[in-house]
Parts: C-alpha cells; sequence; structure tokens
C-alpha cells in the first residue's frame, strides 16, 4: 500500500468539502482558527509515519484527549471506572445535563464532557496531577517534548466553562466526584487546551493499534483492554453521530471541536485528520469524509 | 368569626399528622430540627394577629422567602422580568435541571430554584444588595427588628449547595445572570437560612391580602399586581402538587423545606402553617392538612 | 353591572386581535372555518344571558367537552378518579405520549387528552354511552335540545386521530382503559365533535357558577365539589398556559382548539368566549384577550 | 480451531448462568418457555454448521427477525431508508414512545420497535407481503422448508401488543407509515412470532458473514452494505446495552426477547446462542455469556 500517494490523493478529494461547516465558537480562541485547512497523519504499528496538507499544524485537541485520560485511568484501576461511568452511546449532545440528572449523576459514557469530568476525576486522585500525567503520556508516545496546552485557550475555556462547571457540581452533588469542582475544572480546562499536531496525534494513538504497546514496547495495558478501548470508541467516540460515523468509517474513533479525530486500525496503524470546520454533531466534515474514503478505498473497516 | 378557637381546634385535628412524613435533610442544619412540632397564625387585614401550638417558635423560612423576592422584584420592575423566567407551573421537581435545559436557560417560574436564582439576580443588580434588601423588607412588614439568616444553616447550605451551583453555573451559560455566579449564590444562600415565625410570616405577607399596601399604608404594587402575585402562587407555590394543593386548600399559596407555608385569602387575612416533617413533593405534611381544613371550616377558598 | 355594554365594548376593543393566530389545521373540517370571528356571552346565575358578537354561531366545541365529562364522572364516582388520573397541570403540549410514558400511563390531569380519554372510558363504563350521556347533559344545561355532534367532523377526527390512537392504545398498554380501545376512541371523537354556540356554552357551564346546582334547581354536585372543579380548571384548563391565563384572566376556564373558552365566575357567571385563531398554546387569541379585559374592568378575578 | 470441542466447553462453562435472569413474560405464549436451556451453533463461511446443547430447539426469533426485514429492505432501496429511520444507537428502551417524540416520528434506528416498524411498512411497500418475503428469504438462507410463524405466538402478540399499535399509530400521525396500521401491524406480530432453531439462525446470518453472498452464492447486497449492516448491528443490536455488548462481546449482533442472539465474524462465520432468561436490558444472560468466552478464546472480536 503507498500511503504517501493514498493520504495525498484523499486530502485532494475532500478539498471541494472545505468550507462546509462551521467552526466552532463556544470560546473566541476557538472561533479565530481559520477555516479551509485540512490534514491527515497515519503513524504505523511499525513506526513510519506519513502525512498530507497541514498534517504539521498544531491544533486543540479538545475532546480527543478523552481517549489518553480514559486510557491512563483504565490502565491504573481497570474495571473499577465503570461504577462511576457508563460506557453506552448517549444519544444526546456532549454536555448535556438532561441525560446526567435522569441517571442519577452516573454519566453515560466516559467521552461525553460529564463522563470525561469523572475520568479527569478519577486521574486526579489517582496521579495527584491528571494534566501533567496526560502531557507526559502524550509527549513520550508522540515523542514531542514540547506537547503543551495553549494558556489562551485554556483561560478562555475557563471563562465560558459555566456548562461544564454546571456538569462538575451536579455531579458532586450526586458524590461522583472526589476532588475540589475548581481543581477538577481547572485539569479539565488544560487537557482540552493542549495543542498538537495530525502527526503528533496519531503516534499517540499507536498503543492502541499496537494492542496495547507503549512507543517504548512496554506495554501499557493487556491486548483485552485495548479492544475494549476500541469498542468504547467506536460506540461513544463521536457525540451523537457514533452510529452514523460506524456506518460510514467503521472504525473507532474520537473527535474533538478543535476538528481533530483520531481512529484506529487494530494491528495496522492509526490515523488522525484535521478539519476545523463542524458538522452539528461536531465532528470535523472534511475529517469525517477523508476517514471514509480512507476506508472504502482500503477495506480496512473493523467489519 | 372566632379566629382563635378555629385555630386551636384545627391544631388539635391536625395532631394525628405530626410524624408523618420527613424532616428535610439535605443539609444538617435542618436534619436536626425535631418533628411533631406546629404551629399557626393568621394575621388579619385589619392588624389582628392569631396563633396557636408552635406559631412562635422560628423556623428556616427556606423557599417561602420566594414570594418576598418576586414581590421585590415586580414592585422594580414589573413585567420586564417575565423576559427571563416564565410562569408556568413546572411539574417537575424543584431543583431540576432537565426543564432548564429544554427551555434553554429560562426557567419555567420563579418558584423553583433556578427561576429564584434569577429573581435573586435581577434583584441584586436592582438594590446591590439582595439579601440585605429583603431582609430590611421582612423586618418593616413583620415588625421584627430582629429577624435574619441563621448563619450555620447559610454555611450548611453553601456547603452541599452543589445542586443550586450547578443550576446558576447552566443559567450562566445561558446568559440569564446578570452578576458573578458565587455572589448570586452567596445571597441566594443567605436568603434561604432567614429565620422566622408563624407570626412573623403571616404578617409579612399581609401585603398580598391587602391587594398591595404594605404594613405603613404605603403602596407597594398596584391592586393588579396583587391579584398576579397571587395567581403565581397558586399555579406554582408548591413544587410539583400545585395541582393538588388547589384542589384541597384552593389559596395562593408558597411552601419551603423548612415546613412552612404561607398562603393568602385577598382581602381577608394571610396565614401560616409550620410543621418541620415533609410530603414527598417537599410540603408540609401537617401545614397542608390544617389550611384544607381551614379553607373547608370557612368556606373561603378562592374558588 | 350593564352587562351588554360590558361586552359590547370588550368586542370592539378585541377587534384588532382577529387574524391574529391560526385557526386549527389538524383535520380539514376545522380548518375550513373562516377566521375573523369572534362572540362573547355571560350567562348570570340568576339566569340571564348577554352576547355579543358571533355569540349565537355554532362552533366545534372540542376540549371545552372535558369540563362536562369530567363532572359527570365525579358527580358519579367522586375522588375514585383519582386513582387513574392526576391533577397536576402538564406543562407539555395536550398530546404528549412523553410524559405519559414517564408516569407509567397515568395521565397529568383530565384535560389533556390521554386523560380526557381515561375520563370518557370511566363514563363508558358508568353510562353504557359516554357520548350520549354527555350530550344529554348539554342539551338539559342550555336548553337547547338541538346540540349534537357534527358527523363530518366526527369522522375527520377519526380520520386524522393516528395521535390519540396512540394514546389510546398506550393507556390500554398500562390497563388504564377499560374498554375496548376502538369504542372509547369513537366515544371521544364524537364528544369533540359537538358542536354548540357561546350562549350555550355558557348556559351549560352555569352548574359550576352555582356551586353545583343545575338549570333545573337540582344538584348536580357538592358545593366543594364544584370548587375544586374550578381549581381543576384553573390550573390545568388550559394547556401548557395554565399560568399565564391564571395570570392574566385569574379565573377557572377550559378552552379547546375550535376556538371557544369557558370561564367560572364563581357565585356570579359563568362566561364563552369564541374566537377560532389559536395562539401558539392552542387558545383563541381574541377570546384570551377578551376574558382579560373582561376581568381588568370588572376586577372580578377570584384573586 | 476445533469449533465442536470450543462450542461444548463454552456450553459447559455458562451452565451456572442458567437460571440467572427472568424469562420474558409480556405474553403468555412466552411467559410458558421453560427456563434452564441453551443452545449455540456456529456456521463457517464455508458452510460447516456446528451446535451444542439445545441447539436445534426451536424458539421464538422475535427481534432477530430485525436484521433480516432490513437487509431486505436495504438490498431493495438502500440508503433511501435512511430518510425514515435513524441510525443511531438509542439508549432508551425498545418500545420507547418519549424518543419517537422528541424526534418527530423519526425512529433512532432499525432495530427499536418503532424502526422496525418502518422497515415492515418500507418491505409491504415493495414486497406487498412483508411477511411471507421475509420467511421465504430465511427459508432459503437456512435451508430449512418448514420455517414459520407460530399462530398461537402471533395471536398474543396482537392481543397484548397495545404498545406497539402506540407506536405504529404514532408513526402513522408523523406521516412515517405508508401502508394501513393494522396491516403492518399484522405483519410486523407474525415476524415476531418466527420460530426456529440456534443452527438454522446460525446459517441465515451467514450472508453477513459471507460480505453479502446468499446460501447459493449469489450477491444479496454488496460488501460495502455487509459492512454497513454490521455497523449497525454493533452500534444498536442490543437494546440500550449496545455498549456493553460491544465492550464485553466486541461483534456485531442482534438479540431478541424470545432469547436469541445472533452475531457475525465478518469473513469467518455466524454465531446463534440461545437462552429464553432475559437481563434487564432483555438480552440472553448465558447468551451474552457464551458470545463473551467465544471472543476472549478466539481472540476474534472485530477490534
Amino acid at each position: 500500500m503507498n500511503y504517501q500517494q493514498l493520504l495525498d490523493e484523499i486530502a485532494s478529494e475532500v478539498r471541494p468539502f472545505l468550507g462546509q461547516g462551521k467552526v466552532a465558537d463556544y470560546i473566541p480562541a476557538l472561533a479565530r482558527v481559520p477555516g479551509g485547512q485540512f490534514g491527515m497523519a497515519l503513524a504505523t504499528v511499525e513506526g513510519e509515519v506519513f502525512g498530507t496538507g497541514d498534517w504539521q499544524t498544531p491544533f486543540s485537541v479538545q475532546s480527543v484527549t478523552k481517549v489518553f485520560t480514559l486510557a491512563l485511568v483504565l490502565a491504573a484501576e481497570g474495571d473499577a471506572l465503570w461504577r462511576r461511568v457508563g460506557r453506552e452511546p448517549s444519544g444526546n449532545p456532549f454536555n448535556s445535563l438532561v441525560q446526567l440528572e435522569y441517571e442519577k449523576g452516573i454519566p453515560r459514557n466516559p467521552f461525553i464532557n460529564a463522563g470525561a469530568l469523572v475520568v479527569t476525576d478519577r486521574l486526579l486522585t489517582q496521579t495527584g496531577d491528571a494534566f501533567g500525567a496526560l502531557r507526559d503520556f502524550l509527549r513520550a508516545e508522540a515523542g514531542s517534548a514540547g506537547i503543551d496546552a495553549d494558556p489562551e485557550v485554556a483561560r478562555s475555556e475557563r471563562e465560558h466553562g459555566h456548562r461544564n462547571a454546571a456538569l462538575a457540581h451536579f455531579l458532586a452533588s450526586c458524590r461522583n466526584l472526589e476532588n475540589d469542582v475548581d481543581v477538577v475544572l481547572d485539569h479539565y480546562f488544560r487537557q482540552c487546551a493542549l495543542r498538537m499536531h495530525c502527526g503528533e496525534l496519531a503516534r499517540a494513538t499507536l498503543f492502541l493499534a499496537r494492542h496495547g504497546l507503549r512507543a517504548d514496547g512496554r506495554r501499557f495495558f493487556s491486548r483485552s483492554e485495548a479492544k475494549r478501548m476500541n469498542a468504547v470508541m467506536l460506540t461513544c467516540g463521536t457525540y451523537d453521530a457514533a452510529g452514523d460515523f460506524a456506518y460510514r468509517v467503521g472504525l473507532p474513533g474520537k473527535s474533538g471541536v478543535g476538528g481533530g479525530i483520531v481512529a484506529v486500525i487494530p494491528g495496522r496503524c492509526a490515523l488522525c485528520v484535521w478539519g476545523p470546520e463542524l458538522d452539528r454533531s461536531g465532528n470535523s466534515v472534511a475529517g469525517v469524509e477523508a476517514l471514509d474514503r480512507f476506508t472504502t478505498r482500503t477495506g480496512w473497516s473493523v467489519f
């Protein structure tokens, strides 16, 4: 398979989709990102990395980080986490309070905001520094010592973070946060504000394609746990469009409102696409298109 | 009408209901209130006050204060308030986030917690000191200079106030709070922590029975506004049991989880009952029984 | 009070509101009713009837009939009905399935469609002919032997009645219908299709203003039951605008999508207004305006 | 791989789970099925069939049929179906009206009852005989000419089918059924009442493992469509436990309240397990256990 040629062709094919969708505007720091950009990177389990377009332009990782915090918590405590968060698709917007109230403070899954706050809370308890643990993991896996949070984005998240504060206080009222609400939110906002580019994210996601092995060859978690992470990504990773993403792309994936999406082809490679314009579900329009074409061309969906 | 005899007889009749229901236990300071207490007071528009049982025992006024903050805001700005809060019965628990999300941050009515937070926010904007304005109004109307918040209850509310903090942050995320979330919550928690007894509350409610005239004879708001306040109390004043309360009692009323309920018989008198044990909707069991008997005996429901 | 002059003045004042709102169009037979019509009638407890505008033009009574079926069932079985239907305001559209499912087949109140189907089911069990019992009651109270269902409207209701059929089957699945679903629906559709004019409806509603006495002076139900009917009308009678109606009009009332509204001033009179153009809650725009003016002018709200 | 030995070992391991869960009791005909039974069959793409336990005992296929009706409609009309039904996980019970109302009559996916009614309606329009088309397909794929509906179960479904009737009428009220409600329900109830055994169901499901090829080698639909069917099964096939099923089993699957579950390992085989006792989500307790063990032992999840 000539990956480079394939990525270049896909980048060319999705060009007509640039400009469709809408850049996230809930915080000024994101709203300023110019549309019309597109990048795609592929990292193979053998260690090669291919990229096309703006694949080395850093962007705000946002909810894509939820994959890594979840992995860190599962590696540390395993299935104990599932007493505090479910693993069912949500069918509701990522920041809905409704479901959380109906389900008495147990978030539907770790990829909606409420669930991610619980995961960050767990990571904080385990490590004392949730953000630091996440950043160090990403630096190590991506091989990029400079990965860090964008302080302006973090500040902007905090200033416009009333919805997340409402979720966190509600979780606390249900006794489903162990740490101080403001501390959890601080780590969460910095986590969302991490900046990485497609190449870094594809490399950082490889441990899932390698069935649980880290970049340095050490086992991060078991093969079975890697599979289960993939299952959670497939059923819950793309907000309330998970069914559509499974139907069209057929890969475990996780998207963020910064426009990035990572996807895993178990045993082969990890992918990262980026295009800041989002569809109504909050997924990158060009990104989903590119992944759809990739699996159609290669026949490498999981199904 | 021999009010004293009537109140005494009702107090005797509701004795079997003491011990039914459950004292509010969401904060320790309330959970410690001994059950088995009952008081009832009646203040006539002519200025007489009658009482029976524990009618001079101060208790935590809690949501009953929402009548007075609403009145203060309506007196100051009139119908402008209704752009920020509805006046429809809620049909949901008083602290539900669900409805608030479905209705995009416009609380269903001013007597559910979310609505009361908006009212407190308005009062804060108007006066610079929402709690102080409320306390001064109550002192003047009740003729009791010592009325104040119980600092332990206020602190306890704050410490266990995650649900209200969630509501306030959600309102802020919908741009339906003008003041800082923490400042609004501080005034709200102190407001809930006010301590008064039945006699004071009955007197403080008289302005609604007097069609808008204050204790000193000055007009607080128009006759028409007094009627409208009564309408809001009748349809929304007793949490999600407003229909049942209208059916059984047939008076405008407002209850609190401290076990107090005020009620208005327009043109005649204001009533306050108190019994700390609550039914499942959060209304005093003995209090509703007493008001039911009062209107049955006198025939003075509004219908 | 010069009723005739008052009604004529109100009719003149509401003229600018004709044309606002939208004629019900869920069935063709209703959609054909010309807009721009308005009638108002007032029947005093002493037996006089006043009318203005199109007050003698028959229209489709629709949900206004729910007052009368409820009264018939309460007169026959009293509070036993409340085991099968609640009496809390709904806060949801009149034909919502959502609340019914959350509340396991117990409709929120007798004036939403699901609740009215339960009431019709009870009346069917009690009388063997729910529609006939209702029609005979209305003929007797209104003094108009010709009152009957419009067969075309009834047929049209049936043909477009899938939403009501869904509600009825859902109630049956919760074992909250005793009679055959199709039979209950047949009586319900004919009930909705009754045609009466404002004068007839005002007279037919007088038993509530007379505290339970029928047109022939016999007691229909107790004074207490009349008051309770009024309470249910005030809190639940105007769909999800009951709070607004109480605030503006301040009277027990019941509206229908044919554009009619009946209202009760206990001890004085019954009113009926009609204007086919509806607001978004399904209440007659001109009708609510007229009642608002009536209570403002007379000061006769219940509050 | 020694399939026979593997199946026998799994059957032995899941024995302790027999008796856990609860046989479906919403219709008498199902409630009478003795618990404690368990069967499992595996059909390879090469044409071999292996079975263990009660794998040749016919049972009521129920919702498992939804896989086949969906396949028939997609084969005939392709993506046009998705204008009338979604493909997102539901997160609600299979027969909920709530979601259907919020989403205006577009069922969340083709595997909840409302969605399956729409699929049956499409199949009826396409073939004139939805039940017959389904039965003939199953007979051909399973190679069993005797496959048919159990008339007693079909009658029982009809008699207790008010919830499905409510769904169908609601769909009709949203103009999302083309055929007569009673006709659609009749085909739907007979479809649910089909009786097959594990061996027949595993063979009938093979077309999905064969990437779209039927038993006779003809192409039923494209490789891409087979993958997409698998995606819908994985995300929506096991009621509101799809996330849990993906996590534990990691295969496209579809369950029914008769206790059967079919699952697909693309390119390898189709599986059918059966155990009549259900968990709270409506999936066979022993069946899910058996599939969990199968994928753990073989490592053949899709992830």
